[in-house]
């Protein structure tokens, strides 16, 4: 089980790690049940930790009391999760994405950081996102660290992995606006009406999206850089423009 | 200099590490030289490399040629950057802070990741902030990883520690709205006009603001959340926030 900490270990068994009560506890909320679910003694206090054993077992799953060093070498923390749950990995194809369950979805191109990953899913189900399309060679989302920062939205969101032309020719077959936040460009975030379903395409960390790329996007915009950079976190902007689009559909 | 990856060596010394041309310039351009700057033969083709080299000597600083292997050492990357400048760190006292220098501060209670303290600078940097207020036990501003996920933010931003008692006679002594955001409240946080200078309150990541230190706002704000999770991530809600009171008062 260690070895899922290793993308390659994952890619060939199809399973991840997700650690925690409250990330467990999202998961069995989003119907998602674990295949393995290994517990501390010490974890098994709370009622929510007896439900998430109960269904487990109930639904075939293995659950595996072991001790908190163990749990410890799983997690790769000091200081250990209690309870460590073993998931069938979940990415949805492209063509299986229903793009009209919802007006906001993320698309993230060469993203190489696990933490701006998971943050962006958990914006993504705050702002009632559909979920993210990974394009290019984008960091895996089902390391720890990703399951980690999403707080448990891996579980409510979908997500695709695609290249880029195949999510392009997917994006013209139906109604969708493709938006790219871009220093090469005067209109301001806030200037458009974003038309849903919107599609928020995130580039990479270090680069920002290629050029090609913005060539394809429907609108390109910008937020105010008031101070010396000249460019916001990734996940921090894909949030600014989330609720930026959500803010002009929802009733005050 | 290698012990400045630990925060007790920081503090011994006074000193903490910053890497790669892009943050050093930053810093520069923020009238910040480095005490020390340790460089890789390889890393002084650019020209704003040879700038630095030669305005460190210029004011006395070390500029110290070295090892790829040695700067890897230092940097604890794999894949290190060929720059490390070693910089006298620079908390600003909180009686010393210019509130009126800006309209918009932030102040982060107990925060406890690095990544997300240093885009905080960083998102403060763009919103044209004035600093970083730190109030209880939060992670050091000048460790390595927020270092860098200030991008340099570090430099341009004032940066104070203090206690939440200090703190809150400090903020009366003067004009300021503190505004927390929190669970415990229907305003949505684009329904109050914000106050200038307003200073947003951010909680500790798994905690939240103590009730107390609400009860001490101005105003307790919330933003929509309309997935399965209860809270976005603190450096997004910030950032969230630090948007919304920018875009009331600039003109688009």
């Amino acid at each position: 089980m260690r070895s899922l900490r290793d993308k390659k270990h994952r890619r060939r068994e199809g399973l991840f790690l997700a650690e925690g009560l409250r990330i467990l506890t999202e998961a069995r909320e989003a119907g998602a049940l674990p295949e393995m679910l290994f517990f501390a003694h010490d974890g098994v206090g709370h009622p929510l930790a007896q439900g998430l054993i109960a269904a487990t077992e109930h639904a075939g799953g293995d659950v595996i009391e072991t001790t908190p060093d163990i749990l410890s070498k799983l997690s790769g923390k000091d200081n250990p999760q209690t309870l460590v749950g073993v998931y069938r990995d979940r990415l949805t194809p492209l063509e299986r994405l229903n793009r009209s369950a919802s007006g906001i979805w993320i698309v993230a191109q060469a993203l190489r950081d696990p933490g701006n990953l998971g943050t962006i899913l958990r914006t993504s189900d705050a702002v009632g996102g559909g979920g993210l399309i990974l394009v290019d060679d984008c960091v895996d989302p089902f390391s720890v660290e990703a399951v980690r920062a999403s707080m448990g939205a891996l579980f409510t969101q979908a997500i695709a992995a695609t290249r880029w032309e195949t999510f392009v020719a997917w994006l013209r077959q139906g109604p969708g606006q493709l938006v790219g936040t871009s220093l090469r460009t005067d209109t301001d975030y806030q200037a458009p009406r974003y038309e849903a379903p919107t599609f928020i395409l995130v580039g990479n960390e270090a680069q920002g999206l290629p050029q090609a790329y913005e060539g394809e996007c429907d609108l390109l915009v910008k937020m105010p850089m008031l101070g010396k950079a000249d460019s916001l976190n990734a996940a921090v902007a894909t949030a600014v423009m989330a609720y930026e689009v959500l803010n002009q559909r929802r009733v005050r």
